[in-house]
């Protein structure tokens, strides 16, 4: 599967999304600020060497995660009965599968920013529901999105050492997956913002 | 030095700082949400012992690295000339060190909840530079406060191991650091945000 392939996958139907009110100057001293290097996009490629087989596998322990927590779940509820939308959950996950593998390849231009921004309006009022044409609960509470960093990467840390390689270089990849989302879940945010505050 | 004197130095004259808009309850969830649990708070505690007498170091390394960012220093510097503000830095620095003492004492209940909102507050156009006085940017940019969780864990792992514990302790005071700062920067945010989206 090719990166483009992904990128199309990831936003079906609409297009290339509008752009993000970012620029890749102030996403620069983004990275800056969260010590992400050149090194942490080696070793963002590295691990889809890695994860790329065990896709499936992550899932199913993060979802087990969400399906554990009812105030997680809610999310995907339907707000005609209060239960969980499989159809929903299953149209994210596969949104979910793209997004590691777009995190582990690491090419993050103006396009890729433009795609946070656009996975950051489909948590919040202005989009979360359209693109799967569900009814349900109309924003993600901002205060799950950053905590949830710690699971997603704490449950990925042993994946990232299924193949065989040595404890320093997990520990790298292990890193680069936390600074990536620190910073992605920071991108999500913006839609929460008024102007000027981000 | 107590835990209550902590408490009355980091909010100087302004008596108990009022009562944060996030139920008890609702940090619980965001606990959960983080894989926060009480061993963490057992390592927090932990890891006070070990820190107690470095914390002037930790905070030079901290300060050294906001120096050698323009883009962060800026937060610190005054409208009138652009420079750093010296004595702002120091006000906020004697707030910092509380800082860690405090996150590593663990006592999270409604107070301290009260105080991250204030904390927050410091850092939003509602009381930023209030508190000390000055004359500075009226706002920490939301995009870098939570990437900054990544220098600040990484730096402060060294930290954590000058006392001889056993590298599996050391990495479980350090992710309990971790997840503490996802939830603390996750409540500084709170002013940032509209009311009900948090």
């Amino acid at each position: 599967m090719s990166h483009g392939t992904i990128s199309e996958h990831a936003f079906p139907g609409a297009g290339a999304p509008p752009p993000a009110p970012i620029s890749l100057e102030e996403w620069r001293q983004m990275e800056q600020a969260a010590l992400f290097t050149s090194e942490d996009a080696r070793y963002l490629r590295m691990s889809w060497d890695v994860l790329r087989n065990q896709v499936d596998d992550v899932l199913d322990v993060w979802y087990d995660f969400i399906a554990a927590h009812p105030f997680l779940l809610r999310t995907f509820s339907r707000r005609s009965d209060g239960q969980p939308d499989q159809r929903y959950l299953e149209a994210v996950r596969q949104r979910f599968a793209r997004w590691i593998e777009t995190t582990a390849l690491a090419n993050y231009d103006q396009q890729w920013l433009n795609e946070q921004y656009e996975i950051g309006r489909r948590h919040y009022r202005t989009a979360k529901n359209q693109t799967d044409h569900v009814d349900s609960v109309d924003i993600v509470p901002f205060r799950f999105i950053v905590p949830l960093v710690s699971p997603l990467a704490t449950t990925l840390k042993p994946f990232l050492a299924q193949k065989g390689h040595p404890p320093d270089q997990v520990e790298k990849m292990h890193l680069a997956w936390l600074k990536s989302m620190l910073l992605q879940v920071t991108l999500w945010s913006q839609p929460y913002l008024r102007e000027g505050d981000f």
